[in-house]
Formats: structure tokens, C-alpha cells, sequence
């Protein structure tokens, strides 16, 4: 099937699916380019592919593949220099309880991140650092937006990640199967250097202008910090979360 | 005075900044929005400040003010939503000489980097850490760009930076003074965890996609990476600058 018209049920379908909405609704998001549409796992179900006439007889995939001319795959990227190929991929769904009862686990909690970079960062920093998940706020950026998703460069498939949650539900979840939870937070007293983090862990993140919110630093177990030279600077969000991942990911590792 | 037109010399004068070219000639750049223009440390000379009326009597400065309209700021600001405030700062130029005589000092090298998130993050995270200079080659994306000022929250201010390197030049020039300059390296065998930094230090950071560049490699006295549960992941470039200036700047004030 060769797509030239940009009112094709499928070109249709993938324009849609820039928006968060029909993301939601259809429980599908789209990955872009060749190296990044390479870096999908076998435990994803890729839908379909859409490709231009350059990428005919070069996709390995057992499902459907469309090719459209140029000028609608143009329109269909969000690219600025398109290569030519994305595919629609089906979200998947995981058991907080499954994933929150791995022994000795680390986990990331992000509350109310709002720039696709720093998320698509952290993203990476977490499958880097062996985090066995990701829990993301209801109020955050959408993590399958085109940026966050190409943030990644392909960590999006490596770690478990939930999305929508209720962050002071979350926190609840985690203490009670003893899981230590700390707000990393600029007024905190204790650096993170300075703990010794032998039992399974979690970390939360804030805004990127306001920090983590009151009531779920309240609730969390502890507060840390970064050790930096002049402490009248703050760092950059993903910065701050693959630091304290690092030196958590290092101590365990010892 | 209070500028409408787009014909200005002023208003014409800021346009041309957005250019590198002009940029160059003029050494001039533009600092934008209300937090920003605070930002600006009181040893970087601000030539003139471009604002909308909303800001009159608003700005201390003993220099030039000039007014213009909602509509002229909108075409003149490279943000989405304009806050209605950028001054024109004149470059500084700093004394390498000076730089590096610095006891125990803390350089960070840039080879090719081409992302302007990730230069203003490694600009934000030098300053918290404590870096006496950062050196960055030719071929790396101008650090006088509004993207790249805009992320550096002011940082840009606090550091040394030197532009338009030659970096096997600079290499020598820090190891003469024996400095000791590190490449940070996916294919390094050494962990950056295992190094002493008792001295001074210079790290280099590669390109985003290539790395650093091989003949600069075999210049620098020794390849380190950083310790990852699951080695075939890597970081973000920013980040992996981030931990390791983390990780020197904790060993040095042990």
C-alpha cells in the first residue's frame, strides 16, 4: 500500500497521535527515526510502521508496514530533517506490585517535571544506573511525546515506567513495603554522600523552578542534597536525579 | 525614547544578534528575560537594555534604556512568551595564562559539543561545582546563543569560559602547567571512581553522537568512564560531565 493523501485513515491515525489525548485514548504513541525505531525491545508490540519508498524491503517486522511519498511523511514528522521511517508502538501497562517487590530496588519518582529533555534524560540515566522504575506524576510532561520519546535514544524500552500517578499514594506504596523514599531538595541538611543506602531506594524530583511539592516531601522519609563547591547554585533537574542515582548506584555496587 | 519602528538602528542592531556572525564582530550578546537580566553578575559590562514601557523605572542601570512596543519586543525576543526585558552584554575575554596558574584548579574541556541544552547545563553545573575555566572548540555550537545562555540560569556569568579553542592547543598548554587532562571515554578502562584527584585536573567531553575526537584522546594522559550497572547504555553528554565534576569536586574537599 503506497499513502500519497494526507486524508488516509492511517495518516490520520499517526497525526493524532501528536496529541496526548489521542495517545491516551488509544494507548499508542510513535517512535521516530531509524536508529531509534531499531532500539525498540521484542517485549513491545510495534502496530505498524510507516516508511517512505527508500525503507522498502529494509524493515524486519512481522506486522504491517506503510509506505507514504515524501511530502506526507513530511507532514507527518516532527522531525526537522526527516529520515523517513517511524513506527506506532502500543503502550504498556505495569504492575506497580510486581515491580515494587524486586529486592534491593531503586526506584525514581518525578513530580511535576515539565521540560521533554530533562525527562528523556532521566529516562536514560535510570536504565544507565539500573533502576527498576520510573513513576511519573499526573501533572508532569506526557513521557510518549515526540521529544521525551527522543530523549530517551531508546531507554524508553529498558525501564518499567508508570505514568498518571498519584504521587502521595506512591510514596505510601513504597514505605510500606520498605522502601526507603528521599526528597532530593535543595534545603536539605544531609548530603546524600553522607548516606549509606544498603536496603532498597527511591528518589523524588521536583519542578524544575518549585522543587518537589510540601506535602510529599512531608511524607517522604528523608531529605538530601548535593554536595557542590558554591551552594548558591541549584543544577539542572536530570542533572541532580543521575547524580543521586550514580551515587546510589555506586554504593550498592560496592 | 520609544521605538515603534523596526527600522531602528537599535532594533536592528539586536536582530543582527541573533546571528553568530554578529555576534563575533560585535562581541556582543543578548541576555532575555526578567530573572535572566538580574543574573548578570556586576563585573560583565551591559551596554543597553531593550525593554517594553511596563518595565520603565524598573531597571537599575546606569547605562542606556530603550523603550519599545509589545509589538516590536515580540519580533526582536526569540521566546515564546516574551517577558518584555533583554540587555545587550558585551563579551568578556579572559587570560588563559591566568586561568590555568590557578592552584588546584578544576578545567573542563568541550570537543564538538552541538546540543545547546547541553552546553548551558555543563556551563550551570561548572559554576556549582566549582570549574576555573571551561575551554570550548571551534566546532561546537556558540555558546553566545540565546538557547544556550537561557539554560546556563545564569551560570554563564559565574565561570571562565573561553571560546573558539584549539583544544590539542589548549592540551598542551594545561599539561605544561601540569595539569592533568582526563578524556572521559565509553571505551575507557579505568572507572573515573578509582581515580585519585589530588591535583589539578582538566576532564574533555566529546560530541553527543562521536565522542572525542581520536587525536585529542591519545594527547590526554589518561581515558576514564563513569560506573554503570548496565555498561551498554550511555549518558547523556551533560550528565556525564555532571558526575564527573561531582565525583572530582568530592574527592578534592574530602
Amino acid at each position: 500500500m503506497y499513502i500519497t493523501s494526507m486524508s488516509n485513515n492511517i495518516i490520520r491515525e499517526v497525526l493524532s497521535l501528536h496529541n496526548k489525548k489521542f495517545r491516551d485514548e488509544k494507548d499508542l504513541f510513535i517512535v521516530e527515526g531509524k536508529k531509534q525505531t531499531e532500539e525498540i525491545e521484542h517485549d513491545w508490540q510495534i502496530c505498524y510502521f510507516v516508511a517512505t519508498k527508500e525503507f522498502e524491503n529494509k524493515i524486519q517486522n512481522n506486522g504491517k508496514i506503510y509506505y507514504v511519498s515524501d511530502s506526507v511523511f513530511k507532514k507527518i514528522s516532527t522531525t526537522v530533517t526527516p529520515q523517513g521511517i517511524m513506527a506506532i508502538v502500543k503502550k504498556k501497562n505495569f504492575d506497580i506490585d510486581k515491580i515494587t517487590n524486586k529486592q534491593n530496588g531503586l526506584f525514581v519518582i518525578l513530580d511535576c517535571l515539565q521540560d521533554p529533555g530533562n525527562l528523556g534524560t532521566i529516562i536514560r540515566s535510570s536504565a544507565a544506573f539500573g533502576v527498576d522504575g520510573i513513576f511519573i506524576s499526573k501533572n508532569s510532561i506526557d513521557v510518549f511525546s515526540d521529544k521525551v520519546v527522543r530523549s530517551t535514544t531508546g531507554a524508553i524500552f529498558k525501564v518499567p515506567i508508570i505514568t498518571e500517578c498519584n504521587i502521595l499514594e506512591i510514596v505510601k506504596i513504597l514505605k510500606n513495603k520498605n522502601i526507603t523514599v528521599y526528597s532530593l531538595d535543595l534545603k536539605a541538611k544531609k548530603y546524600i554522600s553522607q548516606i549509606k543506602f544498603n536496603m532498597s531506594a527511591a528518589i523524588i524530583i521536583g519542578n524544575e523552578a518549585k522543587g518537589i511539592e510540601k506535602s510529599i516531601i512531608e511524607k517522604s522519609d528523608e531529605k538530601i542534597k548535593i554536595k557542590m563547591t558554591k551552594n548558591i547554585e541549584s543544577l539542572n533537574a536530570s542533572v541532580a536525579c543521575s547524580i543521586a542515582l550514580y551515587e546510589i548506584s555506586k554504593q550498592k555496587n560496592l
